[in-house]
């Protein structure tokens, strides 16, 4: 990232649009050579395997359709003698696998493992059901749902289609917090299935980690499924999205000498993630947000809205703004953007405070390329991997989850997504905070054991208090 | 196995119910003095830990009252400093475990592992759904799921109580046929909710392992899910038994002379295990099965019986006896008992014909215990690892779905299951064939590959069969 030049692609192109070219050349430099009908800047690299003769290039582009150019390309050079898609490749078996903790390797280890051994576990469970927290792998197994209705950018393509986006998510559970993360993809058809499934399921899992379900269901399936389960339901487009904005939106406030109290900020989108954003950015103590819907900026001067649109529409908009997006940005300190691509220009964004800080998180096409804010000062960050500040939720469902299964909290309040916003937001540090780095990186190894510490100590203040007291108030409060 | 003696418990104990003491002693032979207590045969061996002045003792019982009994001796002894359930200590997270698959260890590995990689395989797999074989998980994934109705020998002790039998089972899959097994324990409540959980779940899967659910119900569920699933619908309580009674059944006969076709058997029990025993044995070319259930012994005479059992009464019982289980025994070859511990008794089986053979399955108590027919010259086989012929489902599982899963079968067919039980049986060579070896040990690594390769050829005939007719009889034809 330090590498690459603020507002330009990196040069080296994005390793999930690669190519594996086999081609006829003896020596490194000849194969590289043959390549000359590359654009310039793809990254070309040669793996170091080869047989008599061949050797193999690794040809990374920016996208699907350079990656299709190269193919095309490729296909004309005789001296090519075949292509793999690199993404194709990796993938075969899945991103998780799953792996017995125990050795089988004996018959002593077989009677552990298997019989007699579960048997005797079996009844003490049924004896005593809290025995399997201690003798199951419930407490560590977190199960992460999609009904496949709102997968990425690419919108209501079924369950199957969602399977590859859980099994990483899945990917970075195991290897980032070491929870043994199932992907469920779900053939549900409505919400009532989508509960009813999981409800079901709950037996074998410690939390759940809904995904890429869509809005307005999702706030409904959240909602049944945390009332009737005794563990953390968590949708992370709404609250992981939520928690890595107001990281991120405050960091960036720091830099441009704001105050995330007194900013005006406009929220584009109120889908699953542009809601929890407004709502948590609120409960942080914001108190001029804005959000601009399909049906124009959210106020109470709007009639007939779905219920999680009332609700914005009378906690936000404090200046009653009644006219459209361009309107609502004039003066604004922040625009998030997580909406659809394209949909900011920068007029729009010319006509904001100085120094404007614009968050265009819509995937994979932002609201607006950075490239088109040069001489505006801006801070951006988006939800792209291959620009500087790359706002993920991967840097907050891992920490989040391990927090909550450690302390053992039955759901997720909103206490624990403010603190794990500060201390995300607090792990870049004053020295190295700046207009290209606003968020520490996902595989920063301190991020998981700070955010699950941050969250585990409000369950903890919330178990004493609620000893104490009453109780302590949910996301849905 | 070797070192056991026929129709006795072995001397070590079972390693599923130790204890690890921790005793004040500076030497080893101090520490193991200090048990005077157990009592003879009672294994006890040194752990290598120890910490000034103190060992650890690992001391093997055959079952929980006499593990209870050293418990409390131990406390008692003013030298035992503490005392830990081994079975406890190995199973804390469970049997099964997530990890990646591909490392994340880079920015580079997060754009392949994550997005945007995982972006474009969701849009190709929208586009073209048999992609997902090629880029998820999905192919060797296997669902092992209870509903907790018919735990062991527990009966409905619920889904959470079923989840270490679960786990278990996935170690064993993944251990044993690297197929990435998922427990999955459902509160259902009812046969409809678990037919619907489920169907629900089966993007996700490539293959579905019923387990420990109580029968009628079972062959209900079994059927549903098979009828609207394209992927293989296993119920493991019924043909994975049935498969291992089989081969175990065929091997028993040769060494006693007898013949599977002309043999007079009794099938003791009509629950999943029995009724699939039974109907295989058929299948396999049985000419004389007899089935005794709780109703009696099952034939045309008997009215209002549950549809499971109309099948077996009208299909079985070659010679109409209507009478108790004793008089069905009277001459014959074999008794294959799936019902509940101590119903045989040996004054029975004395009126079987020479050289019977008793596989006396129930559990974790047998029908009958071996050391009760010392003189009547029996081949004997249970359901318990400390004796010898322990038959064991897991001979079958795992090699089942390696094959069906290898073959893209999208479901298990009768010639699947006839085809498994015969290479099993096979597994052990005619030099090793003997009234104490009938089949291979669970952790051969034969076993996997043989019964996986057998299965895959079935489908591959059926399949070649299939385009060139009509279709293959499934398990419920």
């Amino acid at each position: 990232m330090e590498a690459a030049v603020e507002g330009q692609r990196r040069p080296g192109g994005d390793p999930a649009f690669a190519a594996v070219l086999t081609v006829r050349a003896d020596t490194q430099e000849a194969a590289v050579s043959l390549l000359d009908f590359l654009e310039p800047g793809w990254g070309v690299s040669v793996l170091p395997w080869h047989v008599a003769g061949q050797q193999r290039l690794l040809v990374q582009v920016d996208g699907e359709d350079a990656l299709r150019r190269v193919r095309q390309a490729a296909g004309r050079r005789r001296r090519v003698i075949g292509w793999v898609d690199r993404l194709w490749m990796v993938s075969a078996g899945g991103r998780v696998q799953v792996r017995p903790r125990l050795p089988v390797r004996s018959a002593e280890d077989l009677a552990l493992v298997y019989t007699p051994g579960v048997g005797r576990l079996a009844a003490a469970i049924a004896a005593r059901p809290a025995a399997a927290v201690e003798v199951t792998g419930r407490p560590n197994r977190v199960a992460v749902v999609s009904d496949g209705t709102a997968v990425l950018g690419l919108g209501d393509v079924g369950p199957l289609a969602a399977l590859p986006v859980m099994e990483g998510k899945a990917a970075l559970f195991a290897q980032l917090a070491d929870i043994d993360a199932v992907p469920i993809c779900l053939d549900a058809g409505d919400p009532d299935k989508v509960v009813a499934a999981v409800r079901t399921l709950a037996p074998t899992f410690g939390g759940i980690n809904l995904a890429d379900i869509a809005a307005p269901a999702c706030f409904d399936i959240e909602r049944r499924l945390q009332d009737v389960l005794d563990i953390p339901v968590f949708h992370d487009d709404q609250h992981g999205t939520a928690v890595v904005v107001l990281a991120g939106l405050r960091n960036a406030l720091r830099v441009v000498g704001k105050q995330l109290e007194t900013a005006r900020i406009v929220v584009m989108g109120a889908g699953a993630a542009g809601t929890a954003v407004a709502r948590l950015l609120l409960r942080a103590g914001a108190s001029d947000v804005t959000v601009w819907a399909r049906q124009g900026v959210l106020g109470p001067h709007l009639d007939e809205l779905p219920a999680h649109k009332v609700w914005l529409a009378e906690h936000t908009n404090p200046r009653r703004i009644r006219s459209g997006l361009a309107h609502a940005l004039v003066g604004a300190d922040a625009v998030v953007g997580v909406s659809r691509g394209g949909l900011l220009s920068s007029q729009m964004v010319a006509e904001m405070a100085l120094r404007p800080v614009v968050f265009a998180l819509a995937n994979p096409e932002p609201e607006i390329r950075p490239e088109m804010l040069a001489g505006l000062d801006p801070v951006i960050a988006t939800g792209r991997c291959d620009y500087p500040n790359h706002i993920s939720n991967a840097l907050v469902f891992p920490g989040v989850f391990r927090g909550a299964l450690n302390a053992r909290a039955p759901r997720i309040t909103t206490a624990m997504l403010l603190a794990a916003a500060d201390v995300l937001a607090g792990l870049v540090g004053k020295e190295l905070l700046g207009p290209r780095r606003l968020l520490p990186d996902v595989l920063d190894p301190q991020v998981v054991p700070t955010v699950a510490a941050a969250v585990a100590a409000v369950e903890a203040s919330r178990h004493h208090a609620a000893e104490h007291a009453g109780d302590e108030g949910w996301i849905d409060e």
